[in-house]
């Protein structure tokens, strides 16, 4: 890993790998891997080799292999791979015969780049270069440029490359094989159809050779194979000759919304009218396209300086909005955000609470239309929800804890790694019980709201949810009839090491939070917004039905408060369970390493938390508890917290920021970025992390930015690491876009935007009112 | 390759590789595979390499993954496959760090070894040995021992093995995942079913491990991924020290015979029940039993000896006994050949013609229980014969071109390669009109009957499938009126780059073959054999109503007779298409390179031949063209055929030896060979080619040792090549078991079964009696 490299004058925006290493091919693979929210593509190598993971993904596209598995993300026919023989030689890597060796993701403009001098066995020296770009121009579109350069000898080159559908997840196949077809004898053409959510993939390719920098035709024969559509070309390089290829894929599918209505054999003619077009600009005119998108969409709107002096933190923040601008599907809201994006099959393409509580702010701040898209999708899902709740005997809206397409409702799978004593595969009860992601989704409406103002939002879809999801928690909670109050039991809180546990703190306080929400929403439609809206809403949800419920609810339902060391129990037993040195399991580059000693019916009955949880509690209600409790419980939980789940070290780094444990905090931030971008060659084999990547971009903004919404009022408090001397990033704030300084003794609040209004600012428990500039002195 | 290695006093037993090459090992794989008909297991590496074809396949076990595809012998689960660490690194070969490589198959016992030393990163050496069987005495079984030996320091070391369901066919997922668990801390078990024909497999594997041959358990953990189910060990080894793993694992199908009835629980009990027993016994153990099989029934009940002047012939005919014994499912009729065998996915494990043309005489002659076998499969699928006739609007059983299970009828895939000229897939016809095979199989049964005289077979089943197979020709001519003849129309011969023929020669004169054959058995049913058996056989397919059908059809068919020079025309228009200079596609190592600048309805135009046609019926029905008949149709086709199909050498060579081209027979007898044994690394890639080594047989036993039914007689005519000066070996014939031992100038015929009777043996066109020994001038 290298994280300092230049290219083209450009510093902190390089990712790069200085020597290649077959047994870590998957890290790159990942945390390299290209994409625009539609299409996600590894940076698998042209060549192949053992052990490497070859994944296309397209978001939403899920597909079910069997009804006794869950659906899934299906891996599309590969384009990127190429077969290169030089004199007969299969071209690769592993045989350690080759030098200067590179490669490097350049973040700015999303083209990966690998270039190295191949040594043959008979003395050729071939220098070889591999440009590639998923567009941002146009969703559709990969473009590969490949240079082959003999530098010893004239060189007999073929090359077998086009389009290959015997790609799996993991050994499962989710397509069945459709048409293959050449047109107009340049044009490969794939069909593939998912076995049971019948969506069919249109996949294009088509390759153009350029010798001299003049355009020309080598020798070539079409082939195919099962599942497979490919060219064979034959050529002669002559030394100080330099044969390029442009080879240039679309991906299309029947679930865009723009080619939904078309029958399969238009999308194909759509599709290969759109490659015929492209097609007619050389690799650098399409890298020219994207690259001005990726600075309009993301880099001039979103720009986020640090400076430190360790330039790592300025490429770890652009690395998290790099991954967050390919792994959201803006395209289109009936889709959102898998826990690994698109960069792996890890949890199968899946949305979980990392999207609303880890992802969703950064969007919220920084691009508030997006924001919403994100929030649609949970409304789209709405009636999925609906079904779960009924299914399990509540009320109201259950959201799932892993979701996929619309009708799909609960898809975590049901059965998970072996249980070291008894040898069975264990049961996964997250999809059973781990509830609170109904509150999250709450809590995440409601800071949207309160950053956007988009009421817009609220009356087309956040009411509805809102009330559906505080009907559910109304029908959740179970009345202690001895103890006078409501308490939801059997439950997973964040800590999924706790499994079945009654009161989790974290899971009962959101559902307050959830049902508050909800009365503040009941009366504010009611007396303020709108009757029609409300009566519509009545008429369709019953809400009348429920305000009193909610409010009862409300008032009686049981908050696990700090005990007499103002300690919070993160539920009803857990500080009455063993206490054990966790020394061995901290720490650790393995995840999960406790169950090499414990099963989890063992760790279920020690004080050990995977992730945030009470923590995390504390951060997104802060204004719920004194510094004191905060302080108190983080001496507790830290230690016993094995962030195990890469959602765990941003909020931690944030928590630890806000009681001053400065240094500590910085460490976290940096161990954060590093789940993905640090030296762990492993962790990122199944994909790379997307809630730990929010979080990244928490950690900046939040934490060290100090920029919160507390009550309703934005707050900017913030505190710099040491070697930082300045952040300076966006945000926006009802409409407004303010551009905000901080420097070690002060921080300048501009408001970019030219509307004339006051913004009222929290600082120090004071409010500061920003017209056009503010600077407040740290 | 390597033919001459000796191990163990064994010459030409060993068939060798002497250098490690990443880009051949599809080549070994697939010639090195090994099986006992139940199971056939490629000779992938116990690391992983790219291009590697992980396979393990189940006789009989088909399944279509969809609708849209034909169904096909599904990959199972990987027991193979184990990765090494030492010290942290990966252990494989492809950085070149090894030395002392050696692989090597033992045809005599099946026994797969491989040994090398590794060097390593930080300069260990460490010698691994791994052997390998699929035992023939427990059809179940596959026994594996690896030998690990750190000769320079000590090494760390880590072992990941255990089952692997991620296995595809190119792509393709034919099982879901059942449960997968460990029992008794010791077995792992793995349940997969096919998705279609829902059958279960049930895998389980064991691991013993010793340590200066003392057993010990090393640190040990198990682990589960997505279809997977695996430990991972690890241990330290000090130099002086050889670790020893002994890996048991078994296969057992609810499609087996004796598993058939019992709930998958039951077969997982009894799976497992055997594991254990055979988990008692070490490697070496469980090798000589299986041993013990191979000799008892291949080696010592068939020899052939073939003192050469080249080693390699009789190599060759020990490596075609080894393979065909491999891959023939002799433990159940319900299955047979498939065209690559078990060792590869190609033809999907299908059963062609080639099971009765090619392969099916080896064992008449050597094995006639087991050929009655092979017969009855195709009893097995006469409904779908029948099925097949009624849906083409035929009566009687009209074969499937490709056969798999019972009800599956024709399973010829309907689209092959692409076309050059309009860039589409081409159509395959053979499923339509390749229809030849109903009388193959005609053939088939009366050469078997001919040589054993089964009564009994044809009773139960023989005279059935030949009377339906009549009624379906007799239904499927077509009388012409104007030339007063039947005809057969539209179909593919043997020769597949003529399709739509007209009067393929080879198919109508095997029609009228198989329609006399039909009447000769009606008659001798009706007068002599037993009226019940007509009576029961007449109630049951109606032949009285057909009998004056097929005398008819069988005195009017049109059989293409030689021209003015001799000629029989392959079909109406061959003689009438262009002739073109062929040399470029002749002698080609890549098959098809016609097709590279031809579509097939180009070659169809062309005086081009795929394969033996005219020519293998001349060898068939011998007795029915003189010789200088054949030697005009020798000149004429032998230079328009390409041999592009592997079924067409082994009948040139015995044709070439009949027409007394012995130096020419001799080359196409090495030739036929060399397509698995010799030096074209890519050929195998895809498997064996089970009907080109049942071919290798016949020129060594119907070719070279002259060994022929003409007209129900045995004629034994050898014609040895020049550098043979022994040829020695056993056949079977009408219950008598008969050695034949040729040299230069003799033949000696003893006979080895102890029966009072004589028997007539033709030679040179007189007969002898043959009591106890014969001994005849060549």
């Amino acid at each position: 890993m290298k994280y300092d490299k230049e290219i083209n004058g450009l510093k902190n925006w390089i990712v790069a790998e200085e020597d290649f290493c077959q047994e870590y091919l998957g890290k790159f693979e990942s945390i390299m891997y290209q994409g625009n929210g539609y299409l996600g593509i590894r940076a698998c190598t042209e060549e192949t080799y053992p052990g490497e993971v070859r994944n296309t993904f397209i978001s939403g596209t899920y597909n079910k292999f069997h009804p006794s598995e869950v659906t899934e993300l299906p891996n599309a026919a590969d384009v990127i791979g190429i077969d290169i023989y030089i004199n007969g030689k299969k071209m690769n890597l592993m045989e350690g015969n080759f030098k200067n060796y590179s490669r490097y993701l350049n973040l700015k403009n999303g083209e990966l780049v690998r270039n190295f001098i191949w040594l043959g066995p008979s003395g050729e020296e071939v220098e070889f270069t591999f440009k590639r770009l998923v567009s941002l121009a146009n969703y559709h579109l990969v473009a590969q440029e490949v240079l082959i350069k003999p530098l010893s000898k004239p060189v007999q080159l073929k090359l077998k490359s086009g389009i290959n559908g015997q790609m799996t997840n993991s050994g499962v196949q989710h397509f069945f094989e459709g048409e293959k077809r050449l047109y107009d004898g340049k044009y490969l053409n794939f069909i593939q159809t998912t076995i049971e959510s019948n969506i069919h993939f249109v996949i294009n390719s088509t390759h153009s050779f350029f010798k001299n920098n003049e355009y020309y035709e080598p020798e070539s024969i079409i082939l195919m194979d099962r599942r497979k559509i490919f060219f064979e070309f034959n050529d002669k390089i002559e030394v100080g000759q330099e044969l390029v290829l442009n080879k240039l894929s679309t991906f299309h599918t029947s679930r865009d919304k723009e080619l939904e209505k078309l029958s399969l054999k238009e999308i194909i003619l759509e599709s290969l009218k759109e490659l015929r077009e492209e097609s007619k600009k050389r690799y650098n005119q399409l890298l020219m396209e994207s690259e001005e998108k990726w600075e309009k969409e993301v880099w001039s709107q979103g720009p986020i300086e640090i400076l430190s002096t360790d330039g790592f933190d300025q490429l770890a923040i652009r690395f998290a909005q790099y991954h967050l601008r390919i792994m959201t599907p803006f395209h289109d809201n009936r889709m959102s955000v898998g826990a690994k994006g698109l960069s792996g099959e890890g949890y199968k393409g899946h949305v979980f609470w990392d999207t609303e509580i880890f992802i969703l702010p950064y969007y919220i701040y920084t691009y508030p239309d997006k924001a919403r898209l994100l929030l649609e999708y949970r409304y789209f899902t709405l009636d999925g929800a609906r079904k779960k709740a009924k299914e399990n005997g509540y009320e109201g809206a259950m959201y799932p804890w892993e979701s996929a397409w619309k009708d799909d409702g609960e898809v975590t799978p049901v059965w998970g790694a072996a249980d070291i004593v008894t040898g069975e595969a264990t049961k996964i009860w997250s999809g059973f019980i781990e509830q609170h992601i109904s509150a999250d989704i709450s809590y995440a409406i409601w800071q949207y709201y309160q950053i956007t103002g988009d009421e817009d939002f609220l009356i087309k879809y956040g009411y509805e949810m809102l009330f559906e999801i505080a009907k559910f928690w109304a029908s959740r909670v179970e009345w202690n009839e001895e103890k006078g109050r409501y308490e939801i039991k059997g439950v997973i809180g964040p800590d999924e090491y706790k499994e079945h546990v009654d009161n989790n703190a974290f899971t009962n306080y959101m559902a307050k939070f959830a049902i508050s929400i909800a009365i503040d929403c009941y009366n504010s439609l009611r007396e303020k917004v709108d009757q029609k809206v409300f009566d519509e809403l009545n008429e369709k949800i019953k809400i009348d039905d429920w305000i009193e419920k909610w409010i009862d609810v409300q008032r009686k339902i049981y908050l696990p408060k700090p005990n007499e060391n103002l300690v919070i129990p993160q539920d009803d037993t857990y500080l009455q369970k063993e206490v054990i040195d966790l020394t061995k399991y901290k720490n650790q580059q393995q995840v999960g390493s406790i169950f090499r000693d414990y099963n989890l019916a063992q760790v279920n009955q020690i004080q050990v938390t995977k992730q945030a949880d009470v923590i995390i509690l504390l951060y997104l209600l802060e204004h719920y508890f004194s510094k004191d409790v905060k302080k108190a419980n983080w001496d507790y939980y830290e230690p016993k917290t094995l962030h195990d789940s890469s959602l765990s070290l941003s909020t931690h780094c944030i928590i630890a920021n806000d009681l001053g444990e400065k240094e500590l905090a910085y460490q976290l931030f940096k161990k954060a970025a590093q789940i993905d971008l640090g030296p762990n060659m492993k962790s990122s084999d199944h994909g790379i992390h997307a809630a730990s990547i929010g979080g990244i971009w928490q950690c900046v903004v939040n934490g060290f930015g100090g920029v919160r919404i507390i009550d309703g009022k934005l707050r900017i408090q913030p505190s710099l690491p040491e070697n930082w001397s300045k952040l300076k990033f966006v945000i926006y704030y009802q409409g407004d876009k303010l551009s905000i300084e901080i420097t070690k003794d002060k921080v300048m609040i501009e408001k970019l935007t030219n509307r004339n209004r006051e913004i009222e600012i929290l600082n120090n428990q004071q409010f500061y009112l920003l017209k056009d500039k503010l600077v407040l002195k740290i």
